[in-house]
């Protein structure tokens, strides 16, 4: 019987995405599940629904920072506001997109790094250089990452992935499937365990 | 000492606020604080914020049922897809708030019959007609309900929860407070249990 997986569609650019993205592991290494992280565009999902990011309606920005702390202690993980938030993370994406086909073996450092620059330690990844600092600090050449990011199958799959999420319904960020099961948002990891225990 | 309150910020048109009305007696129950309802209009709330019914992005209405669906279940409670949302709810507002200062008995009971014609029975609550038969098969003379809702104190009273809604940041429904620590959506209910107990 093969291994339930857990399709986990996500952008650097979402506080929700990288809350997610530190518990999902713990949810696949008790339920045994496989997860499959999806590099896809916010920007492009957000433009082909119509959807825009909660932070646009004045009042639910305050809350929803106060919101992804609640859920930051409660994992207990770190998480910081991102005063230069909305950040473009094209070339972020893309930067994951082209690890995951042609270093899989470095992709998870990668996000790592890039999550945590943006939501834990609060860098200005809208700055190329701040970028730069950030991948170098983590090991990576970021002029061989900024070369793969360029390459046309890289860009190429990551509008086909994007793509993908918004004709399978998604419409935010972070979204995991069981199967073809839904689940929109960092708060619903525990229909996702649930969703996986169900399925095995 | 005065028992923690919960303030529960709600309009009859959103099924979140619905399954949130199933669950806060308990809560407030097991943890002996006193519930405090407050109707309000989200059309109002929407308006003064910019925000709108999450409905209107096309991929995320599927969702949404779908998502409720898995919160009643988890509750034990019956929800259905209402057909004729989304539904003008000021006069059924307008009645709870005047139920509420002129008949606090009878509030309860007129809650549960909208909740349930709404949100259980799937009822078309537009049509004055079908509004009538709910209320008077819930033991409510529905022409009485109606002059109370037209009356001039009734409507203001409406309006100054709604705009208090709005200035302490209210931007959806449900919205629950304990103390100043605010609480959107029926799928924060375990904080809300969380900020009582840590409040006693």
């Amino acid at each position: 019987m093969p291994a339930t997986t857990v399709e986990f569609f996500f952008d650097f650019g979402s506080p929700a995405a990288y809350l997610a993205w530190t518990q999902l592991p713990h949810i696949c290494a008790d339920t045994g599940a496989t997860l499959v992280p999806r590099p896809m565009l916010l920007g492009g999902v957000f433009q082909a629904t119509g959807n825009h990011s909660p932070a646009e309606i004045k009042p639910k920005g305050p809350y929803m920072t106060v919101d992804l702390q609640r859920f930051a202690q409660r994992y207990g993980v770190p998480f910081t506001h991102n005063p230069h938030f909305p950040i473009n993370t094209l070339l972020l994406m893309r930067g994951a997109t082209g690890l995951q086909m042609h270093e899989p073996a470095r992709f998870e450092a990668y996000c790592r790094a890039v999550f945590q620059a943006m939501w834990v330690d609060a860098q200005n990844m809208n700055d190329p250089a701040v970028v730069q600092a950030v991948l170098q600090a983590a090991g990576f050449d970021a002029a061989s990452v900024l070369a793969l990011a360029g390459q046309p199958d890289v860009k190429e799959r990551l509008k086909a992935v994007t793509g993908e999420a918004v004709a399978r319904g998604v419409f935010g960020a972070p979204t995991m499937f069981v199967g073809d099961q839904m689940f929109w948002g960092q708060d619903r990891l525990d229909f996702v365990r649930e969703a996986v225990l169900a399925a095995r």
